[in-house]
């Protein structure tokens, strides 16, 4: 066996698709991603599944069977949910299934239809993760990331006016992603003009609700991944958990399950920050990407205000640390379970080389961070350019 | 390293517990299974966890936040869901997160809350392990599973008294399982008495609806293990899917994924059926457990009825092979998430010796098998009293 590799990515438009189904979706995904790994179906052993709403949304569980029928399969499938972090979950169990010796080659596939149901049924859905008692209260996920920009703003002196940067940052990257649900360009001033959504986040701080699915081949079969123009070695994945409410946690301006996964990922991959190229990360809010690169080690903590305005991680103008090229959540669009898995395949198409007009130049080392809730779950992947050894 | 093996096992009661909420009956049966293998809660590297209905029945999503929270934990934690049979897949992904190396020792843990909710909504919530055509045609489970039987009993000639001989031997096992939901035995003629649900099932065809939560510790540590006088090994554990719609599917007399699952499992684990002293299967309705020995390779296809009938799995009264010691799904319950735990500890009980009452005499070899939906997926687990030796 080798070290595994994902050899293969697809992914479905995410937006607004009424014509299309879940179970067309992932079929779309499913076939984009065996046709760029250069796979059919029958040399799948297993497949990881993330979806987190089809229960609650459309009364739509044991997807296994149901993806099984799809594909014609009676491979082990495997569906995974922690919220919005499922598709990462998806990816960290489906490569230690590989390194299990169970399977050589695998499927992971996340996929999400969120766009047909009322609005508020959606929302109310979502807060199924969040607390019993945060759902009580009627906090939504716009209310739970507010509480937290708030305590951030406060706590550090800054102005909405910070926040508004990362959103013009990652709608300015999605203009270039043909499979994201906004292509537009917004300017600050669009961005503060915006509606309060939950104080002080506006309509233009916060992701979309999306359908779409992103799949992936992952294989630690030698003659596969020699034989595989298109390829990116994992050096860590790690995966952390924490108090769900936000009042029972020690501070609302960090997210301590990032922390603990990033740290987790760094002493595994044995690389440093600095080396990171290219970031996918959770940026369900404005503020959560500003929290992220804090926890993460990246930014000071309580500098991330003055680095977000700074407009420094952009593809075409850096400092060498390039974030959300897809465009992020903000404007790649959130269908919860894909989400986890397009941020694994943007970072394999930038260490390809295949990332079109938003292209990084030379990126060697990637990261993916996905988190569900409001952080009581948290995945950090460390990726690189396939290095040929064997172990 | 050492082989995997279970070292600890607790079971709430199963029932109507009105008294406890899903986390108490999670907190609970962690908590047994601590002290059952005695170790605690810091040693726990992983944490997988088997729901199905939280989402639709409660809006209780990113369960792997809350565990964490309630346990006080921040270690990795997965929650996976393929219908009936979760509990089975999180102890197979569990077992194979082990083998990757990832952690050393790990909870199992399944939990389902369904008497707090109206029949109606438990049984459409139910039924989105169906197909959605067989949904939206008003089939429920016992729908699902009555035509299963009719094809059953028309196909080889049998009545619905060789169903009944089923309930009627686990309602006698139950009897002796202080943690199952129903200690009453049964007789054949109030099975046949009691009122049809779908023909050709009646009530006492069909398990109930019920709480509870099982948990197990599973660990590769050869010190843990070689302290612990309570285990048993795995010699394998193997998962299959197959298309979810019945009318999809070859043939009506038999359940495709088991019959994958039990020859893979068989051809690694390296023993014979013969071997086999005790089971613990899906009998989630009574032709489910003649469809399931059939399938698994110990009854001649078609020979379940008069098998049935003959009555010798029982404990105290069987050719060397016992089935369903703890009552079965049938009179143990079925609190959906944690019945496929269960198994695996009655399992552990009997191998152990520790089954009381019920206890098979020089059990040796054992073996679960866990169903979703109407066969969809299948779990089939063996296992045997752990050897000594280190690999």
């Amino acid at each position: 066996m080798s070290e595994p590799a994902v050899i293969g990515y697809y992914t479905t438009k995410f937006g607004e698709l009424w014509n299309q189904s879940l179970s067309d979706l992932i079929k779309e995904s499913v076939e984009g991603a065996l046709e760029s790994s250069k796979i059919n179906i029958n040399q799948v052993e297993a497949i990881f599944f993330a979806n987190m709403l089809g229960g609650i949304l459309d009364n739509d569980l044991h997807l296994s069977a149901k993806i099984a029928e799809s594909l014609g399969v009676n491979v082990p499938i495997f569906r995974v949910e922690s919220a919005c972090a499922s598709g990462g979950m998806a990816f960290h169990l489906g490569l230690n299934y590989l390194k299990s010796g169970s399977a050589k080659t695998i499927l992971v596939i996340g996929g999400e239809k969120m766009t047909d149901y009322d609005v508020e049924d959606v929302t109310t859905a979502l807060a199924s993760a969040a607390s019993e008692e945060e759902q009580i209260a009627g906090l939504t996920f716009p209310g739970l990331y507010g509480l937290l920009a708030q305590s951030y703003l406060q706590k550090f002196g800054y102005t909405e006016e910070h926040l508004a940067h990362i959103s013009v940052k990652n709608h300015y990257h999605g203009s270039f992603n043909n499979k994201g649900q906004f292509r537009n360009q917004i300017t600050l001033e669009q961005a503060m003009q915006s509606q309060y959504v939950a104080r002080p986040l506006k309509v233009l701080d916060c992701s979309p609700i999306s359908d779409g699915s992103a799949s992936i081949v992952l294989t630690s079969d030698p003659n596969l991944i020699s034989n595989s123009a298109q390829k990116i070695q994992i050096l860590a994945s790690e995966v952390a958990t924490d108090v769900i409410s936000l009042k029972n946690r020690d501070s609302l301006v960090e997210i301590k399950s990032t922390k603990i996964a990033a740290k987790k990922a760094f002493d595994s991959a044995k690389i440093d920050r600095s080396d990171i190229d290219v970031i996918e990360l959770h940026d369900c809010f404005s503020i959560a990407e500003i929290l992220a690169l804090e926890d993460m080690g990246f930014w000071e903590k309580g500098k991330g205000g003055e680095m977000a305005a700074r407009q420094k991680t952009r593809f075409d103008d850096n400092d060498g640390l390039v974030v959300n090229t897809s465009g992020g959540l903000k404007a790649s669009g959130h269908p919860v379970g894909a989400t986890g898995i397009k941020q694994i395949g943007e970072i394999f198409l930038q260490l390809n080389n295949l990332a079109d007009l938003r292209q990084v130049k030379n990126a060697k080392f990637g990261l993916t961070h996905n988190v569900g809730g409001s952080g009581g779950s948290a995945v950090v992947n460390i990726f690189s350019i396939y290095e040929t050894k064997s172990n």
